[in-house]
């Protein structure tokens, strides 16, 4: 397999063998060892010595349901950390069917020229792209379809990227129109507008990867299928395909962890017309879709397309947590304006975690107000343009609060939390506070072990915590969705059976589980080197001081427990 | 002596012995050690647990020339560090004269409400001040002067500290009707905004400080502005009585080192126009004043009312820094604007440094022209109204430049530089890095080294700005103004003599010596603690890379000597 190296300064493309020491790397593991190994993790993340590096799972290019998630890494100019977020679509499964391992993009274009790099099965070039220059994410992926055939896949970044905002996102496409799936946190669309890298576009790939052995490969991707189709949850009567990531609106809020009102309160009043049941039923009577999928072959097929009374489709797929922080955190209760904003987000490239949560913070300054849909979607414009209150809530949640001078600020690392209040969903926070990655649920969710370990608790979760960022680890390496966890957390053997069956590596259990764990080690050090003490892995002050409605929870897990979590890593 | 014990929470005043730790010091020693033994390092900076100190100097209080000088401290919400600032004016005498040693403000009043403390030779309290609120420092004081008595002395902030805007100053008067003394830097004024004190009004003491050894303190009090009268930089005939510290712009321009266009050259081509001797003239022409003190009894007086062409007051003093930040570092070539800038930023109460450099980031960003002294009015007139783009120019440069997607922002530890680009002082440079204060001329100027130590080296600026830290924290530490070096430089026992003098304590030089080199040990450990590391003290990424003109010089001391500076301490 191959590297495809862009030097944006010489406006270079090269095309290299992997070498030995990121050959067994896929995704997440590779993109981070990669940074750790070739950026210094002192410098400037908008500067010419960033890298962004996109690559495909482990598993992606080989038709396994689910596993072709496209990782994007880069120094964070959010957290100033090492960052990685991936994303559905057609890239990750289409790079790897092309050989390519990796694309790392180096360097810097001169300020204001805008270019686009256009891979093959058989090149790899930078063409110009000021033509581009402006555009949303949904324009620049139309426009580069029409020039490059439908059945391209286009990644790119819209006027957030663009501006250097660094609560921008990477979309990528998925099959045909399909749009919407962002790489969405941690401002990696401001370091690729640093580079004055607009978009990519990738011919659809020929053939399949190849296999080394193709009968344990087969056995183990369809057992593996198969397990997912028959899975009470992800299978077809399963509350993970009928509503998508929205199927926990109800239970978030019932444990009185939903984001409310700037984090302000666990449970919303309005939140039953946020359900993913609800969701589900406007569609269906609207004639919009449910039902599909963010990457072909996928048997969950989660993804809806939110649509107008008119039937007009505005967004897919709505999410859970766009939900949380453009709903129910602004004080919205009504999935319509949730959608509008959704859109909006995804047209300027902007992550909604990060952009629902300085939103919020910005209403607590007076701002907006809370559940003035009006009010809301002005300020979004804002960011559209590019006006300075737009820029400072394109830059995110801790940008908007020292601005606006509020300290209500529900972020770790630089980065704003996620759908679940770590006042009562206490594993969540200590993911949040000591992730490399800083607060991000799909590092580690407690969410689902709600049952295991009692979110209101403070014992237990540090354990839970670090298991659960090892999975996360073994997801985003291999381009697994999250929802695909069930099965091969069942029975580990089956992932090691299709990693073995795709190249013959011979891994153990604990080949494996060394793999995982090294992804953290390794983005662990790159914080390390950036400058990261024990002093910046923590929750913000308020919320250890603050109660949260309905339990009157603060966040009390010792700050030793936060400092050992690694300890047996 | 005693401490003032100040709870905002509880709104409670409380007179308390100074504890045996404290004794010994003074000004800013006193303040970094409270910080360090009494601050969670870790805490909100503008949250309750952070503490605002008031500490006058180990020299205040007992007519000691020039040695009148406030420290300001808390945990900095501009670095996220530890913070002093000091300012002359007539609170650090008088204070001490009532045998105040520090004013300790803590907790948090209610959000909206406003406080003023008062303090008289025999009591201290908190009085309502929301009849303040809004106010200017300078309407502020006039209005408490007018209350309280004209002899009175106001510490106040202004709109910025109110609305916790980062780059806050907190002011303190002089003499009757003397204003624009600002302990400026750090975002103090924002700490003070936190706790909800709008002002401190002090009482005209009745009696100095008691003396030990009398006459071993009169003849080296004497002796020490004896020789300050004849020192040729500060005597009747000298630059430093004459222009005061305007004295150094034609030497900054000429060694390249002024701050030009958000640093973007190291000389001005209208510098002319910003120089000491064009700014007494034009002062005497207009009959503005010139040879004024800022505090009580100073020998040096080199304070300076600026007046307009009507010959009416705009604003005293105009400073170097703030006519480099201001005038030349937005291309600006004419004092009167400089004037009126700093007139607004006194009466804002903000940092005139961060300011400027604020603005020139700005500038950067299209917001503004170079030159065009309407346009940078328009956004001065912005961080006044407290609009989005006022507050985000009033959270300094570092937010400034986030906001607006500018990498090239003057600043170290979050702060932003005084004026001389580190890359042709590269003294200054390592101060800048290395400093547990961020960049701060006044934690060790290496301008006046110059023609001992080669600006454009890097070898040699190790070991000197160390020098200079440790002498800074002494004149910190004793209240003393910069001016006053020479004579305590020339001979240290005339310091410990003055020392000696007033408590009695028998300390050697190397005592004095120990006792300073702990403050700067205080507070690296301080910063330690707050999770500050070797990656926090650096120099911007893009001053290594890019060349300053007139000498293309880059910043080139490398991170080991940076690491290096405290290796002797």
């Amino acid at each position: 397999m191959k590297l495809v190296r862009v030097d944006m300064t010489q406006l270079q493309v090269q095309q290299t063998p992997v070498p030995a020491m990121y050959e067994r790397l896929g995704g997440r593991a590779l993109t981070s060892k990669l940074l750790l190994e070739q950026v210094s993790a002192t410098c400037d993340a908008l500067g010419p010595h960033n890298k962004l590096i996109f690559a495909p799972g482990l598993l992606a290019g080989v038709n396994v349901t689910t596993a072709g998630r496209l990782s994007v890494g880069a120094k964070s100019p959010l957290t100033g950390g090492i960052k990685e977020a991936n994303a559905g679509g057609t890239s990750g499964d289409t790079l790897a069917k092309m050989g390519i391992k990796a694309v790392v993009v180096e360097g810097q274009a001169r300020k204001g020229e805008w270019h686009l790099l256009r891979i093959t099965e058989n090149s790899a070039e930078l063409l110009p792209a000021d033509d581009l220059r402006g555009l949303g994410t949904y324009a620049t992926a139309d426009k580069l379809q029409e020039r490059f055939g439908a059945d391209s896949t286009v990644i790119s970044i819209g006027q957030a990227g663009e501006g250097l905002m660094t609560g921008a996102s990477i979309a990528t496409t998925g099959q045909h129109d399909q749009r919407s799936n962002h790489a969405a946190r941690g401002g990696l669309g401001a370091v690729m507008g640093s580079k004055g890298l607009k978009a990519i576009v990738i011919d659809r790939a020929r053939a399949s990867g190849q296999l080394a052995d193709a009968d344990l490969f087969r056995t183990a991707s369809k057992r593996f299928a198969a397990e997912l189709i028959n899975d009470p949850k992800t299978g077809q009567k399963g509350s993970q395909h009928l509503y998508g990531t929205a199927s926990i609106v109800a239970a978030v809020n019932e444990i009185g962890s939903l984001p409310t009102r700037n984090f302000s309160s666990g449970s919303f009043e309005e939140s039953a017309k946020l359900r993913g049941e609800h969701l589900r039923e406007l569609i269906l009577a609207r004639e919009g879709k449910v039902g599909t999928n963010c990457m072909p072959g996928c048997v969950i097929s989660c993804r809806n397309q939110h649509a107008d009374e008119q039937g007009k489709p505005i967004v897919g797929t709505l999410q859970y947590e766009t939900i949380a922080l453009l709903g129910s955190n602004l004080g919205l209760g009504n999935l319509d304006d949730v959608a509008q904003l959704n859109y909006m987000c995804n047209d300027f490239g902007l992550d909604t975690i990060e952009t629902g949560a300085a939103i919020g913070v910005a209403i607590e300054a007076g701002l907006a107000k809370f559940g003035d849909a009006a009010s809301i979607f002005a300020l979004m414009q804002e960011i559209g343009k590019g006006t300075v209150v737009g820029r400072m809530l394109g830059n995110g949640a801790v940008a908007t609060g020292r601005i606006l001078g509020i300290r209500r600020v529900p972020a770790a690392l630089g980065q704003a939390m996620p759908g679940y209040d770590p006042r009562s969903l206490k594993g969540n926070g200590v993911t949040y506070a000591t992730s490399p990655q800083g607060a991000d649920h799909t590092a580690g969710n407690a969410f689902g072990a709600r049952k295991e370990v009692n979110p209101l608790a403070a014992q237990g979760q540090k354990e839970l915590s670090l298991k659960l960022q090892i999975i996360a680890a073994m997801l985003d390496s291999t381009g697994l969705c999250l929802f695909a966890r069930p099965p091969v957390l069942a029975d580990p053997q089956l992932l090691i059976d299709m990693i073995n069956g795709v190249y013959g590596w011979g891994w153990t259990k604990e080949d494996a589980d060394r793999a995982h764990r090294d992804v953290l080690r390794t983005e662990l050090e790159f914080n390390r080197r950036a400058g990261f003490t024990s002093a910046d892995y923590r929750i913000p002050e308020y919320m250890r001081e603050e109660p949260l409605a309905p339990h009157n929870a603060v966040f009390d897990v010792p700050d030793a427990e936060l400092d050992a979590v690694f300890s047996t890593l």
